[in-house]
């Protein structure tokens, strides 16, 4: 905290109207000050830094040209958007980002009015910005929507339909591509290349005054930039780009980081009576902050850090990350079988998909933002003899859900699911919380749901995927370190619907599926302590379920709980389920399923947000102790007592 | 049946293999012969008519060029493939199609080799076929794939996903773009101005022309169009196309009618050493069929007709389906109020959106092939003020399933949902299905789950939404016709949670969601009729649920049941997790949850589809029956006789 700067001038601009009544020569100082408060803040906090460094500028144009929070200014994904919260309004707080109780690391609407819609997951602003835009033009209300989007989120396919749809919004909609080359792994495919080219095109500036010249002389408007050259004097390049063919004005490219090209383009893009426009901004990742200059990858979210040094505080040394095992057990797998490959979402490193990739470049595929195409492509590669794991946060694939009933789930396609980021997720808080995979997986015919119990389980649970060409089948473990339990050597493949008691006793059972078991290990040891004989069982399996032994359980013991790291519909549900069909319940059963609870959990520890939701240890004893007491006289009829 | 045609050439032709031994001059018979057979067979059975029409030279030609099975070639959507069956040892059963036990209406894994990647939902195709092509290239074996795709399909972002990765696949992946202009409704959008613009720009190949001279003078290969004009001589145009942009080598547009063009354009692109290429395929739905041509839309998805007249067996009168009912309901609101609009993705007809259009023509949107946009577009007009109803199929929300909880349900934004075709829904099968929306969609926090029992309550459950002002709510029903009973005049606001019992009874209770509720009905009269007193309740909300009216039937009666057109996780689960969270079975309680199996259901008239589930009144007097002689000396134990 003894780094904070000075920051005369932005310390008289609390929101965007004192912003807007500086004069443009003050800009630049103030963007200065915004770009050391912002460094200060994430040095505290930790965060997303290189991104929002790299909008200081355009933040800070945006806001002094548009008339927000009238108009919407909508930040796509909504991590850059630190700078963006300290002009409007949220500074005295801004040391709290991504800190329990404390600021999102994201745009949230129940934060500030200058966050209309808010974000995390990538290429949504487009279509939210288009919502916008056309409610106001059907109310006939003044107000535009600006979508601040990056060159990466552009690889999501919502990102084009939602292009495709964008030119009945006319000037009231203005998307800004915010092209800084560098989002979390260098660009895919065929987009990014066209982007480079046109950044890098200059030489095809006069075949371009060519071919506006003879598009003048043409009966229709098909070279519509012929037609916008005197409008917008400055950035307008090339007429025939994939944005103008999508129904957008073209503007561009500019750089993001010189305030005298932004400000009086944005001012024409504003002033506009044609649109929608789509301008084009180059900008630099980390832009001002050397060491994030220079390692863009290390500093795209960060721990806390020195601001002068720019060391970041390392994490403690403990057990491997669950993403890291998951690489490594694949790619020894791999050593041993041709047909596996693996396929990431533009999430190479956080899937631990690099470490595949490093021994075997040939057989993995990072798609980009394309998580529809991801899925599918695996289930082309698994329907021609391949062995392919998919590798997706839980929360993420959401976005491929039909794309796994639809084609892998009907056809019953052997394509190995790697599902990181199950369960609770600390500092990025809901938006990103992977709590309803096994409810929309354990729904669907064919399906095999496993949950990993700890990063031994995780190498073992890959295994039993690779030898599973029977159908589909997933594997669900948390985001963060192990347990710190050994490594197999050589991996087993589990028998599948099987389950594992790791505890037995008499009185309690508790049904694990995935990492509460620790909690559930510890709850017994409370339990046994006040001398309630407690057996321990992990499930292993969501679907099939183990119904010989949650049936010998449930019937054995005189209380059961199910303890799961999701939403209702989960494991609770099933195992329910199973027991009412049985009849167990006819004669009374003592079972209560622990689960995330009804209502989105804002950011915090991740040991706070499970005791929040009341999935720790502590709570399974409250749980076993209230089922105990609540009918203390039918207790022995209830169950039948071992 | 009278009308089968003659075929002499078909007739010798069993396979490709055979095919492929005919003279090209032979060709034309065979295509005329397969379209008339094609005419017929849909005749008999009913079907999609005017799509596989219009690729009847298309699939001959394909079949001709290319090596099936060990080429891959991938219908999406796969509507357009009876001609495709025909051809492929399927012919004997082509008079089965779409029928219970006979062959799909689209293309099926398990019904050929033929048929290397099933489909019905659109815009998978290009994902899957680069999977083949992949697996291939790693494998280092032969064997291209081929995606057949509509322009339609392209307005989905998932094509463009995989045509932004598809340029590793090289000269293994051909994408044939079949542009009939004509999808169910008219493609929506800039690429569909942007492909008509092609096709009909003649005047601009001059003007190409010289951009090619020019480039072929420029230092690097930006115009590759330059270099490939040698390689296809046909049918080579425009260097600069969108799909260029994306990485691939265009080709086209060509006559998808006309063998003499299709043939030496497709054995050119089947021996191209790059690639991967798209050729550009114009095509005339229901081509070669007076009544399908002259009216596309009608002949799109047709009954039984006669062949020589066109005219289709009427559908006998009955009650108004329920899209219908909704679009009319929703108009009648919007009547009354500014604020309400409705979004379909490429399904006006279907979901009735084009009753509200007629009305409401400013307020209406089509988005196209694109569910992520419309339910984050969805999520922009709420967020500033509209009440928009977001009306898409049970099976076509899953593509948007990401949407839905990030942009919706966890920004509490009141979008409606108009969930039609929930449940199973007959002759398009396992794809079609509706199974799984209550359980992913319940599991949401801030979410109300509705289903309709009837057409009068969807009346209601639409005025009930518009009204729902403080987060998201959906309604769900099914395909198909209401039951008759009058609509009401004055729709009322339904209390949100609370059900309601249709029917008073003391020893059975049924708790019916949606329209299986008459057939609830109908078993309570024959357990009334062997003296078992039987309450039925229509709890018209999966969530929240009226716990109070649940506990009191599930306490009150000897035996509960729960029906639902839908999933394991939806209803049933969370009565049983409120039963288990309030320790109602501590003590005994005999409930069963009656659901869709745990299996894909292929199609079949939609009684008998039921009837198969497990889920009609004689499964329900069934199920009671058993779980009430399941335990005979403890029932009167196991719950409380009123």
């Amino acid at each position: 905290m003894a780094d904070v700067p000075e920051t005369p001038l932005l310390d008289t601009v609390a929101t965007p109207d004192d912003l807007r009544r500086l004069k443009p020569e003050q800009l630049r100082q103030l963007a200065d000050e915004l770009r050391q408060e912002t460094i200060s803040a994430v040095g505290t906090t930790g965060g997303h830094l290189g991104s929002g460094l790299g909008v200081v500028e355009l933040t800070t144009a945006i806001h002094y040209v548009f008339d927000t929070p009238r108009d919407r200014l909508i930040f796509d994904v909504g991590h850059q958007c630190y700078p963006h919260k300290i002009l409007t309004g949220r500074r005295d707080r801004i040391r709290t980002l991504r800190q329990g109780g404390g600021l999102s690391g994201f745009t949230k609407r129940s934060e500030s009015e200058y966050d209309p819609f808010g974000a995390a997951h990538s290429s949504t602003s487009i279509s939210a910005a288009l919502g916008f835009a056309m409610a106001n033009k059907m109310a006939g209300t003044p107000g535009k929507a600006i979508a601040v989007i990056g060159d990466g989120a552009m690889s999501a396919g919502m990102a084009y339909e939602a292009m495709n749809n964008a030119e009945a919004a006319g000037n009231r909609l203005v998307v800004i591509l915010n092209d800084n080359d560098m989002s979390i792994a260098p660009p895919v495919g065929g987009l990014s290349a066209y982007l480079s080219r046109i950044v890098s095109s200059r030489e095809f500036l006069s075949l371009r005054e060519l071919m506006k010249r003879f598009a003048r002389k043409l009966p229709r408007p098909f070279h519509s930039a012929a037609r916008k050259t005197d409008e917008f004097a400055r950035g307008m390049t090339m007429g025939g780009t994939l944005f103008e063919e999508l129904g957008f004005y073209y503007v561009g490219p500019i750089d993001g980081h010189n305030l005298d090209h932004l400000i009086p383009v944005l001012e024409n893009v504003r002033d506009a009576a044609e649109g929608p426009i789509l301008v084009h901004v180059v900008t630099k990742k980390g832009k001002g902050y050397g060491p994030a200059e220079a390692s863009a990858d290390k500093y795209h979210g960060v721990q806390k850090f020195d601001v002068i040094t720019g060391a970041q505080a390392k994490a403690p040394p403990g057990p491997p990350q669950y993403q890291n095992v998951f690489g490594e057990a694949l790619a020894n797998e791999a050593d041993r079988d041709p047909r596996i490959c693996a396929i990431t979402a533009a999430m190479p490193s956080g899937t631990g998909v690099d470490k595949f990739a490093q021994r075997h470049p040939d057989r993995a595929f990072d798609v980009g933002i394309a998580e529809q195409h991801a899925v599918t492509f695996a289930a082309g590669l698994a329907a021609q003899g391949m062995r392919p794991f998919c590798a997706i946060y839980s929360t993420f694939l959401q976005r491929a859900y039909d794309q796994v009933v639809h084609d892998v789930a009907i056809q019953n396609l052997p394509v190995r699911f790697a599902i990181d980021r199950a369960g609770l997720v600390g500092a990025d808080g809901a938006t990103h919380a992977g709590s309803f995979d096994v409810t929309y997986l354990a729904s669907l015919p064919n399906f095999v749901v496993m949950a990993a119990a700890d990063e031994a389980e995780l190498v073992h649970m890959v295994h039993t995927c690779v030898e599973h060409d029977s159908g589909p089948i997933a594997v669900r473990y948390p985001r963060g370190n192990g347990v710190g339990v050994p490594l197999p050597t050589t991996p087993e493949r589990l028998e599948i619907g099987k389950g594992r008691v790791v505890r037995e006793g008499k009185k309690v059972a508790i049904l694990s599926l995935g990492t509460r078991l620790a909690e559930a290990l510890k709850a017994a040891e409370t339990l046994e302590a006040r001398g309630l004989s407690t057996t321990v069982a992990d499930l292993r399996f969501a679907k099939p379920l183990d119904e010989a032994l949650i049936r010998r359980l449930l019937t054995t013991h005189e209380v059961a709980v199910t303890i799961e790291e999701g939403s209702v519909g989960g494991l609770g549900a099933h195992v329910l389920t199973m027991a009412s069909d049985a009849g167990l319940t006819d004669a009374g059963l003592r079972i209560r399923t622990m689960r995330l609870p009804d209502r989105f959990q804002d950011q915090d520890k991740p040991e706070l947000q499970y005791a929040e939701a009341g999935l720790d240890a502590d709570a399974v004893v409250r749980t076993v102790l209230k089922a105990l007491r609540w009918n203390e006289a039918a207790s022995d009829v209830g169950a039948a007592s071992a």
